[in-house]
């Protein structure tokens, strides 16, 4: 068995390459440019862990573990787009690179490439694979354009958000690592399990990254404290605050909303603290953690088996945040 | 055999329905919009003659037929897109009724459910197909890509503009025919000549609509004629006019796509007549209309059986254009 670290070095070792022809330069330089940016490789290990769960590592599992993370950049390149981001790991965007309409068709390719990955699968699983991959394929979709139509409303339900963070984030992990274990050779009911401890796991770090966005420590973060306030997005910590809210603190958080206080980050926060947001959220984050570990548990292979899995969960959703 | 007719009117019974889920309904109306303005379906309905030519025709030619269908609807709404196109035969663009953020998402839904269609086939063929789908759909957005690039380049050449125009319109064409082949059992030879029958109607097709575009009847060709000319859009017509031309008539052209005189289209048109660009195009359509039917002459099978296609050939083709 690997190690999540050992198995990002071996998926690095075969992605990390020309994955397009040369030309039109024009078109295949921008699809490429967005794999060079990098990232934290969480998917296609995902598929690779759910393989080794099952099997030794199949060639296979590396077509998909690619097809997994070409499709997330995919996702990448035109969320950007419909977002007007300019920046993504602190570089440009495809779109402020190469324009918006290259940085679309981009993507469009991206997503054949996918496809590509995807029909280099040797072996008798490739319908069973493409049927996962176009539902979750969809259902990302799904998730973006939910989030863009919450935008425009003015309260949000906290089963209307889960349902909307479920497709646009953890749906792709989920299917990532029943992909792995479909190749594998898992029967339906590993493959289901597999699949609710990557959709779990990917809610749960979803709250984590809403908390850490609002309590977390600017060093270790990496991002601006704060900054889902300041651009008013919704997320977990907003929904349940205006939820639990007395008519009081629900009036001022509406009216800071609406507005740009100088001192609006702090106030919410204050809010959040009153409401006692962050142990809500805390708890909510190991719920989600518990259940993915659950169905870990009661997926039938060697405990032994497991155990890189636990680590990776450990590693994504440390205790302390 | 089904003539064209009859087999639009089999695909239509067959495409005409909901292809979506109903939610989230700001996405789906948006994709399921495109699909009732409508079309002339050649594409699908080449995909079931090419699978007629050798077999009885096949649950599996519908279901890519179907594919090919939405694959060229979703480019057409990400062409729109990166075209400003505010209409399209006549009605409201999906990115103009339903906002560019909808539509970019609505085409990549649309693309994922050609690939669901795909995956319904039942038989050993699908490798095959989703081999040929995959290249062909590289290929139209390649097609887009050059089609962006060559707006800003002053000089295209022939040969330059034909690769495009080919990977743009034609691939598609000749994939949908090929496809049917493959569905029908054909063998790599009679495959390839039906994929070049495609592909030559397809760029015979491009001549014939340059050529209407500014010599049709207005009444016939429901466009504006000189539509083309009006937005300096490089034809086949003004790059064989400006390899032709000699430096008077070079000189006056370069000063009339510059500029935006009221009398633009006549001496535009002037000089294309001067030039002999009609008849050269008039020429190198019959050129590319032989080329294909040299093609269906090759393809080995009863020649009663290929009447259908002759006749579709001599519908897209009419000689008197």
């Amino acid at each position: 068995m690997h190690s999540f670290e050992e198995l990002a070095v071996k998926f690095e070792n075969h992605f990390n390459k020309r994955h397009f022809p040369s030309n039109p330069s024009t078109l295949y330089d921008a699809a490429q440019y967005i794999l060079k940016i990098g990232g934290k490789r969480v998917r296609p290990v995902g598929v690779l862990m759910g393989n080794e769960l099952f099997s030794e590592i199949q060639d296979d599992a590396f077509h998909v573990a690619t097809a997994i993370e070409l499709f997330h950049n995919f996702s990448l390149i035109h969320d950007d787009i419909m977002d007007k981001a300019p920046l993504r790991r602190g570089v440009e965007t495809v779109h402020t690179k190469y324009g918006d309409s290259t940085a679309l068709l981009a993507g469009d390719v991206m997503l054949v490439a996918a496809y590509e990955e995807i029909n280099k699968i040797h072996s008798s699983k490739l319908h069973d694979i493409l049927n996962l991959f176009n539902k979750t394929a969809k259902e990302v979709c799904e998730g973006q354009q939910l989030d863009m139509d919450f935008e425009l409303k003015d309260q949000v339900h906290f089963e209307e958000y889960l349902q909307m963070i479920t497709l646009k984030t953890s749906v792709l992990l989920a299917a990532s690592m029943q992909m792995g274990a479909i190749l594998g050779g898992a029967g339906a009911g590993n493959q289901d399990h597999l699949y609710e401890v990557g959709k779990n796991l990917g809610i749960a770090f979803q709250v984590q990254d809403d908390y850490l966005d609002a309590f977390g420590n600017p060093d270790k973060f990496g991002k601006q404290v704060g900054g889902d306030i300041l651009a008013n997005k919704k997320t977990f910590l907003l929904i349940h605050a205006l939820d639990v809210a007395n008519a009081q603190q629900k009036k001022e958080l509406q009216h800071l909303l609406k507005g740009n206080d100088p001192d609006k980050i702090e106030r919410v926060l204050q809010i959040f603290k009153d409401c006692k947001v962050g142990e809500w959220a805390s708890t909510l984050k190991q719920q989600y953690f518990n259940l993915a570990m659950k169905h870990l548990e009661a997926t039938a292979v060697l405990h032994s088996r497991k155990e890189s899995l636990e680590k990776l969960a450990q590693y994504l959703l440390p205790r302390e945040s």
